[in-house]
Protein backbone atom coordinates (compact mmCIF):
# COMPACT_ATOMS: atom_id res chain seq x y z
CA UNK A 1 0.00 0.00 0.00
CA UNK A 2 1.47 3.13 -0.93
CA UNK A 3 1.22 6.43 1.17
CA UNK A 4 -0.45 8.50 -1.47
CA UNK A 5 -1.04 12.32 -0.09
CA UNK A 6 -3.89 14.57 -2.02
CA UNK A 7 -3.03 18.73 -1.37
CA UNK A 8 -5.43 20.83 -2.15
CA UNK A 9 -4.32 24.58 -2.30
CA UNK A 10 -4.63 27.77 -4.49
CA UNK A 11 -0.73 27.58 -5.00
CA UNK A 12 -0.36 24.43 -6.81
CA UNK A 13 3.04 25.63 -8.73
CA UNK A 14 4.81 25.59 -5.04
CA UNK A 15 4.90 21.19 -5.33
CA UNK A 16 6.63 19.51 -5.23
CA UNK A 17 8.72 22.41 -4.50
CA UNK A 18 11.36 21.62 -1.69
CA UNK A 19 10.01 17.74 -1.41
CA UNK A 20 11.78 17.09 -4.88
CA UNK A 21 14.63 17.14 -3.57
CA UNK A 22 17.21 14.52 -1.22
CA UNK A 23 15.67 11.36 0.12
CA UNK A 24 11.71 12.51 0.10
CA UNK A 25 12.07 13.43 -3.55
CA UNK A 26 14.29 10.60 -4.59
CA UNK A 27 11.78 8.28 -2.64
CA UNK A 28 9.01 10.41 -4.47
CA UNK A 29 11.09 9.61 -8.10
CA UNK A 30 10.85 5.96 -7.05
CA UNK A 31 7.18 5.65 -6.17
CA UNK A 32 7.58 4.71 -2.98
CA UNK A 33 4.87 7.66 -2.19
CA UNK A 34 2.55 9.58 -4.38
CA UNK A 35 1.49 13.05 -4.69
CA UNK A 36 -1.85 14.41 -6.18
CA UNK A 37 -1.80 18.35 -6.30
CA UNK A 38 -4.96 19.83 -7.12
CA UNK A 39 -5.69 23.85 -7.60
CA UNK A 40 -9.11 24.78 -6.12
CA UNK A 41 -9.23 27.55 -8.38
CA UNK A 42 -10.37 25.05 -10.82
CA UNK A 43 -13.32 24.61 -9.05
CA UNK A 44 -14.31 28.50 -9.52
CA UNK A 45 -17.73 28.64 -11.26
CA UNK A 46 -17.51 32.21 -12.56
CA UNK A 47 -15.99 34.00 -15.09
CA UNK A 48 -13.27 35.79 -12.60
CA UNK A 49 -12.58 32.48 -10.98
CA UNK A 50 -13.42 33.64 -7.72
CA UNK A 51 -12.41 31.62 -4.69
CA UNK A 52 -12.80 33.85 -2.05
CA UNK A 53 -15.31 36.42 -0.47
CA UNK A 54 -16.04 38.77 2.42
CA UNK A 55 -15.63 37.98 5.99
CA UNK A 56 -19.26 37.71 7.24
CA UNK A 57 -19.42 40.00 10.66
CA UNK A 58 -17.00 42.45 9.36
CA UNK A 59 -13.33 42.77 9.76
CA UNK A 60 -10.28 42.61 7.44
CA UNK A 61 -8.99 39.91 4.98
CA UNK A 62 -10.74 37.04 2.56
CA UNK A 63 -12.23 34.19 3.44
CA UNK A 64 -11.76 30.81 1.38
CA UNK A 65 -15.53 29.86 0.22
CA UNK A 66 -17.02 26.46 1.14
CA UNK A 67 -18.64 25.76 -2.07
CA UNK A 68 -15.69 26.05 -4.31
CA UNK A 69 -13.47 24.06 -1.75
CA UNK A 70 -16.18 21.33 -1.54
CA UNK A 71 -16.55 20.84 -5.31
CA UNK A 72 -12.68 20.31 -5.16
CA UNK A 73 -13.21 18.00 -2.86
CA UNK A 74 -15.81 16.38 -3.99
CA UNK A 75 -14.71 15.52 -7.24
CA UNK A 76 -11.52 13.97 -5.28
CA UNK A 77 -13.16 12.03 -2.97
CA UNK A 78 -16.47 9.53 -3.16
CA UNK A 79 -16.70 9.55 -0.06
CA UNK A 80 -14.04 11.36 3.15
CA UNK A 81 -10.49 9.80 3.77
CA UNK A 82 -10.08 8.93 7.22
CA UNK A 83 -7.21 11.26 7.31
CA UNK A 84 -8.51 14.54 6.17
CA UNK A 85 -6.58 17.58 7.34
CA UNK A 86 -6.43 21.37 7.38
CA UNK A 87 -3.77 22.92 8.34
CA UNK A 88 -4.27 25.87 10.51
CA UNK A 89 -2.72 27.38 13.82
CA UNK A 90 -6.16 26.85 15.07
CA UNK A 91 -5.33 23.02 15.08
CA UNK A 92 -3.99 20.35 17.55
CA UNK A 93 0.05 20.87 17.61
CA UNK A 94 1.41 17.71 15.12
CA UNK A 95 3.54 15.84 16.88
CA UNK A 96 6.19 13.10 16.26
CA UNK A 97 3.83 10.33 17.61
CA UNK A 98 0.91 11.65 15.51
CA UNK A 99 2.81 11.55 12.49
CA UNK A 100 4.04 8.37 12.69
CA UNK A 101 -0.27 7.07 12.87
CA UNK A 102 -0.31 9.31 9.60
CA UNK A 103 2.22 8.16 8.08
CA UNK A 104 0.48 4.84 8.01
CA UNK A 105 -2.37 6.16 6.15
CA UNK A 106 -3.80 4.80 3.23
CA UNK A 107 -4.10 8.07 2.06
CA UNK A 108 -3.97 11.44 3.14
CA UNK A 109 -5.89 14.60 2.51
CA UNK A 110 -4.47 18.30 3.45
CA UNK A 111 -6.07 21.48 2.41
CA UNK A 112 -3.90 24.45 2.69
CA UNK A 113 -5.71 27.54 4.01
CA UNK A 114 -4.89 31.05 2.95
CA UNK A 115 -6.00 35.04 3.10
CA UNK A 116 -8.37 34.83 6.69
CA UNK A 117 -8.58 30.65 6.19
CA UNK A 118 -11.92 28.86 5.20
CA UNK A 119 -15.23 28.58 5.66
CA UNK A 120 -16.18 26.89 8.98
CA UNK A 121 -18.88 25.40 7.74
CA UNK A 122 -16.77 23.23 5.11
CA UNK A 123 -14.51 22.20 7.96
CA UNK A 124 -17.58 20.90 9.45
CA UNK A 125 -19.24 19.22 6.74
CA UNK A 126 -16.15 17.49 5.82
CA UNK A 127 -15.18 16.74 9.28
CA UNK A 128 -11.66 18.04 8.76
CA UNK A 129 -8.78 17.38 11.21
CA UNK A 130 -7.21 20.63 11.79
CA UNK A 131 -3.15 20.17 12.48
CA UNK A 132 -1.06 23.47 13.70
CA UNK A 133 2.50 23.00 12.82
CA UNK A 134 3.77 25.40 15.79
CA UNK A 135 2.52 28.46 17.12
CA UNK A 136 3.06 30.95 14.84
CA UNK A 137 1.14 32.51 12.11
CA UNK A 138 2.54 31.97 8.47
CA UNK A 139 0.88 33.61 5.01
CA UNK A 140 -0.60 29.71 4.23
CA UNK A 141 -1.12 26.15 4.80
CA UNK A 142 1.43 25.42 1.83
CA UNK A 143 4.51 25.18 4.08
CA UNK A 144 2.72 23.35 6.79
CA UNK A 145 1.87 20.84 4.40
CA UNK A 146 5.21 20.21 3.26
CA UNK A 147 6.52 20.02 6.78
CA UNK A 148 3.62 17.10 7.17
CA UNK A 149 4.42 15.47 4.23
CA UNK A 150 8.13 15.55 4.82
CA UNK A 151 8.09 13.89 8.39
CA UNK A 152 5.48 11.29 7.21
CA UNK A 153 7.79 10.42 4.29
CA UNK A 154 11.28 9.89 6.37
CA UNK A 155 9.76 7.22 8.40
CA UNK A 156 8.24 5.18 5.25
CA UNK A 157 9.95 1.51 5.16
CA UNK A 158 13.37 2.10 3.44
CA UNK A 159 13.93 5.72 2.98
CA UNK A 160 16.17 6.93 5.27
CA UNK A 161 19.23 4.18 5.86
CA UNK A 162 18.68 2.43 8.78
CA UNK A 163 15.82 1.95 11.55
CA UNK A 164 18.16 2.85 13.99
CA UNK A 165 18.57 6.37 13.26
CA UNK A 166 15.34 6.44 13.65
CA UNK A 167 14.55 4.70 17.39
CA UNK A 168 17.77 7.90 18.26
CA UNK A 169 15.99 10.61 17.59
CA UNK A 170 14.62 13.44 19.00
CA UNK A 171 11.18 12.47 20.84
CA UNK A 172 11.70 9.07 20.03
CA UNK A 173 12.03 8.40 23.78
CA UNK A 174 9.85 11.68 24.69
CA UNK A 175 13.50 13.37 24.92
CA UNK A 176 15.13 15.68 22.76
CA UNK A 177 18.65 13.96 20.86
CA UNK A 178 21.94 14.40 22.72
CA UNK A 179 25.00 16.43 21.07
CA UNK A 180 26.34 14.82 17.95
CA UNK A 181 30.65 15.12 16.92
CA UNK A 182 32.33 13.87 13.75
CA UNK A 183 35.60 14.21 12.97
CA UNK A 184 38.35 16.65 13.13
CA UNK A 185 39.03 15.43 16.80
CA UNK A 186 40.53 18.75 17.56
CA UNK A 187 39.06 21.75 15.94
CA UNK A 188 39.90 25.36 16.70
CA UNK A 189 41.22 24.05 19.93
CA UNK A 190 37.27 22.41 20.77
CA UNK A 191 38.16 18.41 21.76
CA UNK A 192 35.30 15.69 21.15
CA UNK A 193 33.96 14.63 24.68
CA UNK A 194 36.61 12.22 25.87
CA UNK A 195 33.80 9.26 26.95
CA UNK A 196 33.19 9.63 22.87
CA UNK A 197 36.56 8.24 21.70
CA UNK A 198 37.32 5.95 24.89
CA UNK A 199 35.28 2.99 22.54
CA UNK A 200 33.68 2.04 25.87
CA UNK A 201 29.39 1.49 24.67
CA UNK A 202 27.86 1.56 28.09
CA UNK A 203 29.91 4.55 29.30
CA UNK A 204 28.78 6.12 25.52
CA UNK A 205 25.11 5.22 26.07
CA UNK A 206 25.13 6.32 29.58
CA UNK A 207 26.67 9.91 28.68
CA UNK A 208 24.27 10.67 25.63
CA UNK A 209 21.21 9.39 28.25
CA UNK A 210 22.67 12.17 30.95
CA UNK A 211 23.40 15.04 27.97
CA UNK A 212 19.53 14.07 26.36
CA UNK A 213 18.20 14.21 30.11
CA UNK A 214 19.71 17.63 30.90
CA UNK A 215 19.04 19.14 27.76
CA UNK A 216 15.34 18.40 27.82
CA UNK A 217 15.16 19.43 31.65
CA UNK A 218 16.60 22.83 31.11
CA UNK A 219 15.41 23.40 27.01
CA UNK A 220 12.08 22.19 27.58
CA UNK A 221 10.34 21.40 31.12
CA UNK A 222 6.78 20.62 29.32
CA UNK A 223 8.93 17.66 27.83
CA UNK A 224 10.80 16.70 30.84
CA UNK A 225 7.96 16.18 33.14
CA UNK A 226 6.14 14.58 31.08
CA UNK A 227 9.10 12.51 30.50
CA UNK A 228 9.52 11.95 34.67
CA UNK A 229 6.01 10.93 34.97
CA UNK A 230 6.23 8.39 32.37
CA UNK A 231 9.40 6.67 34.22
CA UNK A 232 7.57 7.31 37.61
CA UNK A 233 4.86 5.14 36.48
CA UNK A 234 7.14 2.60 34.99
CA UNK A 235 9.25 2.17 37.64
CA UNK A 236 5.72 1.58 39.61
CA UNK A 237 4.53 -1.18 37.20
CA UNK A 238 7.35 -2.99 37.21
CA UNK A 239 7.52 -3.01 41.55
CA UNK B 1 17.02 48.84 7.01
CA UNK B 2 15.48 45.57 4.51
CA UNK B 3 15.21 42.13 6.43
CA UNK B 4 17.97 40.55 5.26
CA UNK B 5 18.31 36.82 5.42
CA UNK B 6 21.33 34.61 4.67
CA UNK B 7 20.80 30.60 4.50
CA UNK B 8 23.27 28.13 4.80
CA UNK B 9 22.36 25.05 3.44
CA UNK B 10 23.27 21.63 1.79
CA UNK B 11 20.41 22.54 -0.86
CA UNK B 12 20.60 25.44 -2.21
CA UNK B 13 18.05 24.59 -5.12
CA UNK B 14 15.76 24.23 -2.73
CA UNK B 15 15.36 28.02 -2.79
CA UNK B 16 13.23 30.22 -2.67
CA UNK B 17 11.06 27.36 -3.62
CA UNK B 18 7.80 27.97 -2.17
CA UNK B 19 8.80 32.01 -1.28
CA UNK B 20 8.84 33.01 -4.79
CA UNK B 21 4.75 32.87 -4.63
CA UNK B 22 2.17 35.23 -3.19
CA UNK B 23 2.72 37.79 -0.67
CA UNK B 24 6.64 36.80 0.56
CA UNK B 25 7.50 36.52 -3.58
CA UNK B 26 6.28 39.42 -4.35
CA UNK B 27 7.86 41.23 -1.56
CA UNK B 28 11.14 39.61 -2.23
CA UNK B 29 10.94 40.75 -5.82
CA UNK B 30 9.98 44.48 -4.40
CA UNK B 31 12.90 44.51 -2.64
CA UNK B 32 11.20 44.35 0.87
CA UNK B 33 13.14 41.74 2.01
CA UNK B 34 16.76 40.23 0.63
CA UNK B 35 17.46 36.21 0.66
CA UNK B 36 21.00 35.22 0.50
CA UNK B 37 21.30 30.99 0.37
CA UNK B 38 25.00 29.98 0.55
CA UNK B 39 25.80 26.56 -0.82
CA UNK B 40 28.04 25.10 2.25
CA UNK B 41 29.38 22.18 -0.08
CA UNK B 42 31.30 24.98 -1.60
CA UNK B 43 33.14 25.31 1.21
CA UNK B 44 34.68 21.87 1.44
CA UNK B 45 38.09 21.23 0.28
CA UNK B 46 38.56 17.69 -0.56
CA UNK B 47 38.05 16.58 -4.20
CA UNK B 48 34.67 15.29 -3.08
CA UNK B 49 33.41 18.29 -1.81
CA UNK B 50 32.78 16.18 1.50
CA UNK B 51 30.51 17.78 4.21
CA UNK B 52 30.06 14.76 6.25
CA UNK B 53 32.03 12.76 8.60
CA UNK B 54 30.84 9.34 10.54
CA UNK B 55 29.48 9.80 14.30
CA UNK B 56 31.79 9.51 17.25
CA UNK B 57 31.28 7.46 19.63
CA UNK B 58 29.57 5.17 16.84
CA UNK B 59 25.77 5.27 16.01
CA UNK B 60 24.01 5.30 12.73
CA UNK B 61 24.41 8.27 10.24
CA UNK B 62 26.36 10.70 9.58
CA UNK B 63 27.03 14.53 11.18
CA UNK B 64 27.98 17.27 9.23
CA UNK B 65 31.84 18.60 9.80
CA UNK B 66 32.12 21.69 12.23
CA UNK B 67 34.93 23.18 9.68
CA UNK B 68 33.30 22.91 6.47
CA UNK B 69 30.34 24.91 8.16
CA UNK B 70 32.80 27.46 10.26
CA UNK B 71 34.84 28.13 6.59
CA UNK B 72 30.92 29.20 5.05
CA UNK B 73 30.18 31.32 7.75
CA UNK B 74 33.33 33.10 8.12
CA UNK B 75 33.44 33.75 4.69
CA UNK B 76 29.84 35.87 4.96
CA UNK B 77 30.37 37.25 8.46
CA UNK B 78 33.40 38.84 9.94
CA UNK B 79 31.63 38.91 13.04
CA UNK B 80 28.44 36.68 14.25
CA UNK B 81 25.56 38.72 13.02
CA UNK B 82 23.04 38.93 16.59
CA UNK B 83 20.66 36.78 15.26
CA UNK B 84 22.25 33.44 14.22
CA UNK B 85 19.81 30.51 14.45
CA UNK B 86 20.26 26.70 13.71
CA UNK B 87 16.95 25.04 13.00
CA UNK B 88 16.64 22.07 14.95
CA UNK B 89 13.75 19.27 16.63
CA UNK B 90 16.43 20.13 19.52
CA UNK B 91 15.81 24.04 19.55
CA UNK B 92 13.26 26.07 22.13
CA UNK B 93 9.87 26.19 20.07
CA UNK B 94 9.58 29.01 17.88
CA UNK B 95 6.29 30.96 19.00
CA UNK B 96 5.00 33.94 17.40
CA UNK B 97 6.45 36.37 20.10
CA UNK B 98 9.71 35.34 18.81
CA UNK B 99 8.79 35.67 15.13
CA UNK B 100 8.18 39.32 16.07
CA UNK B 101 11.24 39.42 17.28
CA UNK B 102 13.33 37.99 14.98
CA UNK B 103 11.59 40.26 11.87
CA UNK B 104 13.14 43.33 13.83
CA UNK B 105 16.46 41.88 12.83
CA UNK B 106 18.79 43.66 10.50
CA UNK B 107 20.22 40.05 10.02
CA UNK B 108 19.16 36.89 10.04
CA UNK B 109 21.69 33.52 9.80
CA UNK B 110 19.73 30.45 9.11
CA UNK B 111 21.46 27.11 9.09
CA UNK B 112 19.93 24.19 7.92
CA UNK B 113 21.17 20.52 8.99
CA UNK B 114 21.00 17.48 7.35
CA UNK B 115 21.45 13.90 8.64
CA UNK B 116 22.05 13.47 11.95
CA UNK B 117 23.03 17.54 12.47
CA UNK B 118 26.00 19.67 13.07
CA UNK B 119 29.00 18.84 15.03
CA UNK B 120 27.82 20.42 18.36
CA UNK B 121 31.39 22.36 18.67
CA UNK B 122 30.29 24.69 15.47
CA UNK B 123 26.99 25.56 17.05
CA UNK B 124 28.89 26.73 20.60
CA UNK B 125 31.97 28.24 18.58
CA UNK B 126 29.31 30.38 16.68
CA UNK B 127 26.96 30.85 19.63
CA UNK B 128 23.81 29.60 17.64
CA UNK B 129 20.37 30.01 18.98
CA UNK B 130 18.69 26.57 18.25
CA UNK B 131 15.03 27.05 17.35
CA UNK B 132 12.14 24.66 16.74
CA UNK B 133 9.58 25.07 14.49
CA UNK B 134 7.94 21.64 16.16
CA UNK B 135 8.15 18.78 17.98
CA UNK B 136 8.59 16.47 15.02
CA UNK B 137 11.61 15.36 13.19
CA UNK B 138 12.01 16.42 9.65
CA UNK B 139 14.85 15.40 6.51
CA UNK B 140 16.32 18.89 7.24
CA UNK B 141 16.28 22.46 8.19
CA UNK B 142 15.54 23.60 5.27
CA UNK B 143 11.58 23.60 5.58
CA UNK B 144 11.59 25.29 8.88
CA UNK B 145 13.96 28.29 7.64
CA UNK B 146 11.35 28.72 5.23
CA UNK B 147 8.54 28.32 7.45
CA UNK B 148 10.33 30.85 10.09
CA UNK B 149 11.17 32.85 6.68
CA UNK B 150 7.54 33.02 5.58
CA UNK B 151 6.11 34.16 9.08
CA UNK B 152 8.55 37.04 9.66
CA UNK B 153 8.01 38.43 6.22
CA UNK B 154 4.50 38.38 6.45
CA UNK B 155 4.09 40.66 9.53
CA UNK B 156 7.23 43.05 7.88
CA UNK B 157 5.23 46.50 7.30
CA UNK B 158 3.24 46.92 4.16
CA UNK B 159 3.22 43.14 3.19
CA UNK B 160 -0.36 41.94 4.49
CA UNK B 161 -3.11 44.38 3.84
CA UNK B 162 -4.01 45.91 6.91
CA UNK B 163 -2.47 45.65 10.12
CA UNK B 164 -5.76 44.93 11.47
CA UNK B 165 -5.12 41.51 9.52
CA UNK B 166 -2.43 40.82 12.31
CA UNK B 167 -4.40 41.86 15.42
CA UNK B 168 -7.50 39.60 15.10
CA UNK B 169 -5.22 36.43 14.55
CA UNK B 170 -4.32 33.27 16.40
CA UNK B 171 -1.81 33.88 19.13
CA UNK B 172 -2.41 37.52 18.96
CA UNK B 173 -4.17 37.80 22.31
CA UNK B 174 -2.70 34.57 22.97
CA UNK B 175 -6.17 32.73 22.15
CA UNK B 176 -6.71 30.47 18.74
CA UNK B 177 -8.78 32.81 16.21
CA UNK B 178 -12.58 32.46 16.08
CA UNK B 179 -14.02 30.23 13.26
CA UNK B 180 -14.79 32.34 9.72
CA UNK B 181 -17.56 33.08 7.66
CA UNK B 182 -18.02 34.31 4.36
CA UNK B 183 -20.73 34.06 1.33
CA UNK B 184 -23.03 31.93 0.61
CA UNK B 185 -25.30 32.90 3.61
CA UNK B 186 -27.16 29.14 3.07
CA UNK B 187 -24.89 26.43 1.95
CA UNK B 188 -25.93 22.80 2.14
CA UNK B 189 -28.51 23.65 4.53
CA UNK B 190 -25.65 25.33 6.71
CA UNK B 191 -26.31 28.99 7.92
CA UNK B 192 -23.29 31.72 8.95
CA UNK B 193 -24.16 32.01 12.88
CA UNK B 194 -26.94 34.60 13.01
CA UNK B 195 -25.37 37.35 15.03
CA UNK B 196 -22.49 38.18 11.97
CA UNK B 197 -25.56 38.71 9.84
CA UNK B 198 -27.08 41.36 12.80
CA UNK B 199 -24.46 43.59 11.88
CA UNK B 200 -23.88 44.37 15.53
CA UNK B 201 -20.81 45.43 16.31
CA UNK B 202 -20.23 45.30 20.15
CA UNK B 203 -22.64 41.64 19.71
CA UNK B 204 -20.36 40.08 17.18
CA UNK B 205 -17.08 41.23 19.14
CA UNK B 206 -18.52 39.17 22.12
CA UNK B 207 -19.65 36.21 20.46
CA UNK B 208 -16.15 36.02 18.25
CA UNK B 209 -14.16 36.85 22.14
CA UNK B 210 -16.60 34.00 23.73
CA UNK B 211 -15.31 31.43 20.62
CA UNK B 212 -12.10 32.02 20.60
CA UNK B 213 -12.11 31.51 24.05
CA UNK B 214 -13.86 28.27 24.10
CA UNK B 215 -11.48 26.51 21.40
CA UNK B 216 -8.78 27.11 23.12
CA UNK B 217 -10.29 26.18 25.91
CA UNK B 218 -10.75 22.74 24.17
CA UNK B 219 -8.52 22.44 21.61
CA UNK B 220 -5.02 24.19 23.88
CA UNK B 221 -5.27 23.60 28.06
CA UNK B 222 -1.60 25.03 27.64
CA UNK B 223 -2.50 28.20 26.39
CA UNK B 224 -5.81 28.26 27.90
CA UNK B 225 -4.33 28.26 31.54
CA UNK B 226 -1.55 30.99 30.52
CA UNK B 227 -4.47 33.11 29.13
CA UNK B 228 -6.36 32.91 32.79
CA UNK B 229 -3.24 34.00 34.47
CA UNK B 230 -2.33 36.24 32.65
CA UNK B 231 -5.97 37.87 32.86
CA UNK B 232 -5.87 36.98 36.79
CA UNK B 233 -2.82 39.77 36.68
CA UNK B 234 -4.19 42.55 34.73
CA UNK B 235 -7.34 41.68 36.67
CA UNK B 236 -4.71 42.25 39.96
CA UNK B 237 -2.95 45.19 39.11
CA UNK B 238 -6.42 47.01 38.07
CA UNK B 239 -7.43 46.82 41.69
Amino acid sequence: MTFSVKVFTLYPEMFPGPLQYSLVGRALQDGKWLLDVINIRDFALDRHKTVDDTVCGGGPGMVMRPDVVDRALKFHYQTPPKSLIYLSPRGIPLTQERVKELAQSASLGLLCGRFEGVDQRLLEAWKFEEVSVGDYVLTGGELPAMTLIDACVRILPGIVGTAESLEEESFSQGLLEYPQYTRPRVWEGREVPHVLLQGHHEHIRRWRQAQAEELTRVRRPDLWQEYCERREKEKGSKE
